[in-house]
């Protein structure tokens, strides 16, 4: 059963590993097939080093398993809201990267230093609300995608022109248009993360990027003219 | 002599070198078998390179060798003092690794920013009180588990939700239910030093996080309602 | 055609990735054939692991692609600016390497604090004015190799004196006798920004080194008096 | 001729070098014949990846050619002022080295900040003089070994004890009882570099070890009742 789909968000995963953003079980990957609303997701607390492309769980849109034999991720209610909501996108990634969770972890959106950040980041990227004591007390990873589509919706955001988000006192979630695009995308916002935190140790003052720069970078890889690449 | 035990302490020590935590000969890990009431450790100043199972030495809670050719860590008094009072751990970890290190020097606790931290640490990692001047002329490493076991106690911490301290100007000591699991322990106590660390850098006045968020992530992976893995 | 330097080119860009300075497909390198004024360049978004030596473009001058199937590099303009203007360099390297990029994001050209750096650059990396939203929007990658050039006309630097530049808002370019030549400086650029990053961490009042010393190092590797290495 | 000497300092030479300290053909080790007052070192500007141990140049403790074809490092003259006036050295390792050149850059010494550092140098690292304009004109590669043995004397300094140097500006010089030994503190000095560079960063006021907790610790390992290791 959607064959295809578990061995790309095994592959998304596995890519996850190596990159060295995360230790032991943790972080997260899943993808979607849009037509069929069937989410492939990794099991909860499985080591990467022994997980099989058997292991990745499929489940419906509101988190009944549909195959499979192990628990999907514990983070799975956040990645349903977000599919539910985000409707482009094709796949998830959650981590715990350092720089990343460094951001989140002071509350502080990471702001657009320069065209590292604007070729893939259409301006600042976010951080939620902290989530409120009735949030955590109940359905907590479902209201943990909550408070990022509130704050997409809040900020006015396109999900498709910002695949990343600071949960706040969390760590970051990226996505794309497949799950293997929402690695990459954790790649690269771990890698901005860390010169955004060099840019200002150097600099408390500096500011984002103005608009006809961030504009330029980004629709020179994204936008319908661009001409990055051998498109 | 307690070949599974020593094995265990073996592979432990040398996962703790492969996780480049350590260099040289630093480092040490020892492991308890609690009927018996013998430790098994790492000889002392041995290197990893050439470090073979039955080079770990089994000592009984007053040290005194029971089995092994070699001197044990010269670490061990400090190792026995947490057994003694630390009943429910069956292994120990230290090192010097840097940034929790730092911490140390530093004589600062590190404080829970996030959830990465909440899901291993129920809240800050403490720091001890310097050794005085008698503490370190005489019985110096004994003394260094004098002001640990002193610490939880005087601040009311249990060990089993708290497996990690930093002796001042000195480094990082973690436990765990095995020795495998005290190295996993430094290995996440290193993480979060870390991005403490750059948290910190970000936003001086960054609080520690709620309780409620607390209790929740521990509990998540800790707790008799845990519901994070495949249990 | 040129078969030589494109493999020398297609061998530079390899080494570019293997060391570390950038991911994905980012970063690219060029290298100039001086007699026939034809220049071989990395092509656009190509990933390095499936990159061959017959990938690598030939250009005039004036960017007409002479020989090959692909697009050049979405930043030839850039390349091309400079090997007309710096008459004597015969590789230029661009990368988005962490320190480096930091510097540059935070407007600060990257002083001279040491050694280390005299050896390779004689005195502070310097970083170009910001485009203007005219020169962005408009031959932008052109642009952004004429304010290079101003910044050194300006300033009476000599390119073969200083081969590393910080585009404002952008990151480094880096340029030497040949390709090879070119990364290996920009592999000393990043390393010298870091070390200068931590350096200013130490000591935010620290002056570059004395006239007498950047002399003394420079000129002990690259005067006409040398007398480092075998030559 | 010495052949021992000279794969010693070979095998010194590639351990530096695998270490990650050094890029290209950056730093240098030597070692001396004690009896025979005759030093190896590596050979100016040759690159790691095709040294071999015949490139090895004997020099006497005038700086003449005993053996070898190759011109000798250009830091010569500094190691040869060292075995010259620290009479119980066997070895000298130089590199620039991020952490512990930033010190050097920022004219700081490393204060002894923890157990870490007190277990291998025996308080404060120092950092020289910066040479002046007549030091840096003539003889500069002597002078730089006479600044380091005028701090050792000026400060009282024993060379056995304190088995490291920063020089201002530049970076740092090591040395031990033989070649191996000194780049096993090259890499303790990076390590203890590193670290008190976080611990700064976490409390500026931050004061160096006590003496007695100084001494307990440097005693310990190389004391003349040192209890570390299987001694």
């Amino acid at each position: 059963m959607l064959e295809k789909l578990k061995e790309e968000v095994f592959q998304a995963n596995m890519r996850l590993y190596q990159s060295g953003l995360v230790l032991f079980n943790w972080g997260n990957v899943s993808g979607i097939d849009q037509e069929k609303s069937l989410v492939a997701i990794k099991p909860s607390g499985v080591d990467y080093d022994t997980m099989r492309p058997e292991d990745i769980v499929i489940i419906d849109l509101w988190g009944k398993v549909i195959w499979g034999e192990l628990n999907p991720s514990s983070d799975t209610e956040t990645h349903l809201e977000l599919y539910r909501n985000f409707e482009h996108i094709g796949g998830i990634c959650h981590t715990h990267s350092k720089s990343a969770t460094a951001w989140a972890q002071a509350r502080r959106g990471i702001p657009c230093f320069g065209t590292t950040h604007a070729d893939a980041f259409y301006g600042e990227v976010p951080v939620t609300e902290p989530l409120t004591e009735e949030q955590i007390a109940d359905e907590y990873e479902l209201n943990t995608g909550r408070v990022i589509v509130e704050k997409f919706n809040d900020a006015d955001i396109g999900p498709s022109q910002m695949p990343a988000v600071l949960v706040a006192h969390h760590g970051p979630f990226t996505w794309g248009k497949n799950a293997d695009d929402a690695v990459k995308n954790a790649i690269i916002l771990e890698e901005c993360a860390d010169i955004a935190l060099k840019t200002i140790s150097l600099n408390h003052a500096v500011e984002q990027i103005s608009r006809p720069l961030l504009d330029k970078h980004y629709q020179r890889k994204h936008g319908k003219n661009a001409y990055y690449g051998q498109g």
